[in-house]
């Protein structure tokens, strides 16, 4: 091999500006509504929970968003991120395809989320807002949160779904290792964690639990506000600096994709590697296939429904026209516990309608599985999230081998699994199946979805 | 800040060379004695053990030695290693110091013991060799050989400390995504191993016993060799990649370092750092000062003898000259264990008394303060280990603080914390404390060593 194995880029080459693909959509997004009213909702009943430049950012149509110069000091610490040539998994899989892929995983707390955590944390500090709230899963987005409010000198305050809290007491130790306080959830600090608790004492908390915990703290506190670490446009936004980076390594490398892979819960970092490319075709630059992968289990844009839905599971929250398995839908318990959410990113959902995306959903043993192919080929062991990815693009390149096609591939190693080795401990010990979603549930989930005038 | 954060440095500048000390001692490295004749080794006395190549290396004067370019084409999956500047380290801490950092964590097993385990299987393979064995305590070295011996197709069998073995399986989980087959010891696939459990069938385990049946598998089989993480001078030459690379990072930065800190268990990352900048000036070049940390809780450099000794409990091995502090004494258990080492790397103990280098011990509460600082302001939350690193830079930033001294340091993070959280989980619950050897048993391990006449 001759050619090189990464491409890395000076830091005074971190973007100077996000990329807002808005912008570019042949057709705008449809409007956010109010679930009382059923109107658009305006800058003003956001901003309880969030900063006014955040909120003007989720509905700017601006092409370009400027990156604080705060932010980009911030950046500095691990951007920009590498972009690797994935020479051995190609010898590996035998495939006249070329393997890129962009490695988030060199931030501090592992994974894309801090992009868009120092953002916030930024926005919010020059706000003079002096606390964050936020909830949390695994722990990747309460990390990167806490990571990130600590350095503007924020206080961070993460509910954390309690059986997570107890069981993977090592995202939780770096959240507190950066100052954050985590609390399990439901806990008792608030109204609604105290009416869950007195139902059900041993309550093991949910996602959608947590938000509302979160949320409820924001909205009474006057110096508090709510962070989100998915769905929301302002979030994607700051995750676009992962593909203007890729565009610039891709080219460094003689370069460009055919296509462009990503794996999708929320949609953040699948937006952060596609939307640059998205927008540069819709400019008239050179079309990829664009590629979502999601899991079997909770597979939102290929089986859920394009409608209006909450984003939490108390209805506490605006309705987005997003891919939704509707919000009372509870997807089977599986490792990649970053993709267990019922919605979609409203500007991802937008893209699918639009055909200007693809989606395709695998079982979580074969992302296993292409997760220790890639891991003893490539050395980085990826998290159970980053794995679907892996299998996304592991897959085009073995119909790559079959069609004798030397294609281009990229794709988003959105974070590494040291915190989630136990996954990798059950797959190895074959205890771990593929859950099937109860299509029943999903029925009566999506048979609930809130009633909304076309 | 307009200064960079980091220094990166293309992957075709990767050392094509690795420094040996050994052309530029004033005084040569005393003879490694065999047990019984307690005459010199020759090289055949070794070949049972290691391939030919690496026992030359360890006895060469050559000033450089050649690193193969498949080890080469390996490195770059994360080398050159980035340097950093700790902006936010020296505000913290108010420090008129400049402070920079090399940073090994950015290997695919966490830490600097790949950049030696890869050339130890390249080396293995050319030779013919089949299996390597080898013993870890907490896993940091068995994670790295089970990576290299991968990528190399050679099969590898780790010996893990039991205790670790049942206590860390997020280690072993690595080291088994790798592909290497993991047994607690003691075992029953050795003699040694069985004789052990006999006497004691829920024996702990120990670093000594493991070796000893690391050794007696590699002894036994034909296609089987014994491989080192530590304390060998080719080991240590491996790793003096870290330094020739920090030296160009530094003239990148435009400075040189006044002090340059490492952490010292068996010597391997300090060396790595610490003996390009050693030799550099030995012939004629800008001395620094060069500080070597150890845990006080098991002070080789700063409370051992500079004798003969057994590099192994069970006295296999053959014998060298180094600080020890027996190879009966255990020391007492602490997090970072791997410093938990009875002797020091020869040619590291040989530096000492030509006082080339420094020494100094801190206890692990402060070492974790001192890494939750370095967390908080830089992100990257290092290894038990490297927090002795840490707490060496930020002692020496604080004396230039107190002096109105504006030098420059440069300390080794040798890995990070990812797989170790339980510690930092110790350390946040108050549950850590500054561990104490027993005088009396290091003085009964001190009178024991070997008698070789002078």
């Amino acid at each position: 091999m001759t050619e090189s194995t990464k491409y890395l880029l000076p830091e005074d080459r971190i973007p100077k500006r996000w990329y807002n693909i808005q912008a570019d959509l042949p057709k705008p997004l449809p409007a956010v509504l109010h679930p009382g009213t059923l109107q658009p909702v305006g800058p003003d009943d956001l901003a309880p929970l969030f900063p006014m430049e955040l909120i003007m950012q989720e509905v700017s149509t601006e092409r370009e968003v400027e990156i604080p110069e705060p932010v980009r000091e911030v950046y500095r610490l691990w951007r920009p991120a590498p972009l690797f040539r994935a020479h051995r998994l190609e010898k590996a899989l035998g495939t006249p395809a070329k393997i890129f892929y962009k490695y988030e995983g060199v931030s501090p707390a592992g994974s894309h989320k801090p992009n868009t955590a120092v953002a916030q944390a930024f926005y919010n500090k020059a706000a003079g807002v002096k606390r964050l709230s936020t909830e949390t899963g695994a722990g990747q987005w309460g990390s990167s949160l806490a990571f990130a409010g600590n350095l503007f000198g924020l206080e961070v305050q993460v509910f954390q779904v309690r059986v997570s809290y107890d069981q993977k007491p090592y995202r939780r130790a770096l959240m507190e290792t950066y100052g954050a306080r985590c609390l399990p959830s439901p806990s008792t600090e608030t109204a609604y964690g105290r009416s869950v608790l007195e139902r059900a004492p041993n309550h093991p908390g949910s996602l959608g639990i947590a938000i509302s915990e979160a949320v409820e703290v924001a909205v009474q506190r006057e110096d508090t506000k709510y962070a989100l670490g998915s769905v929301l446009n302002h979030v994607l936004l700051h995750q676009t600096i992962i593909g203007l980076e890729s565009m610039e390594q891709m080219e460094m490398a003689g370069a460009w994709p055919d296509v462009v892979v990503g794996c999708t819960g929320g949609g953040s970092n699948f937006a952060g590697i596609a939307f640059p490319f998205i927008g540069d075709a819709l400019r008239g630059g050179r079309r990829a296939r664009i590629v979502a992968v999601e899991p079997a289990a909770c597979p939102s844009l290929t089986r859920g429904k394009y409608a209006y839905d909450f984003g939490d599971t108390a209805h506490m929250t605006p309705l987005t026209k997003m891919h939704t398995l509707g919000s009372t839908f509870t997807p089977p318990g599986f490792h990649a516990g970053g993709l267990r959410y019922h919605g979609m990113a409203p500007l991802v959902s937008h893209l699918k309608e639009l055909g200007l995306i693809e989606a395709t959903a695998y079982h979580q043993t074969e992302c296993f599985a292409a997760g220790v192919t890639f891991a003893r080929a490539e050395g980085i062991v990826p998290a159970p999230e980053a794995n679907h990815a892996v299998k996304g693009a592991i897959e085009e390149a073995l119909r790559c081998k079959r069609e004798g096609r030397s294609e281009t591939i990229l794709f988003n190693l959105c974070g590494h699994g040291h915190f989630d080795m136990q996954a990798y401990i059950d797959y190895a010990a074959g205890k771990l199946t593929d859950q099937q979603y109860d299509p029943k549930e999903l029925a009566m989930a999506l048979s609930g979805l809130p009633s909304v005038p076309a």
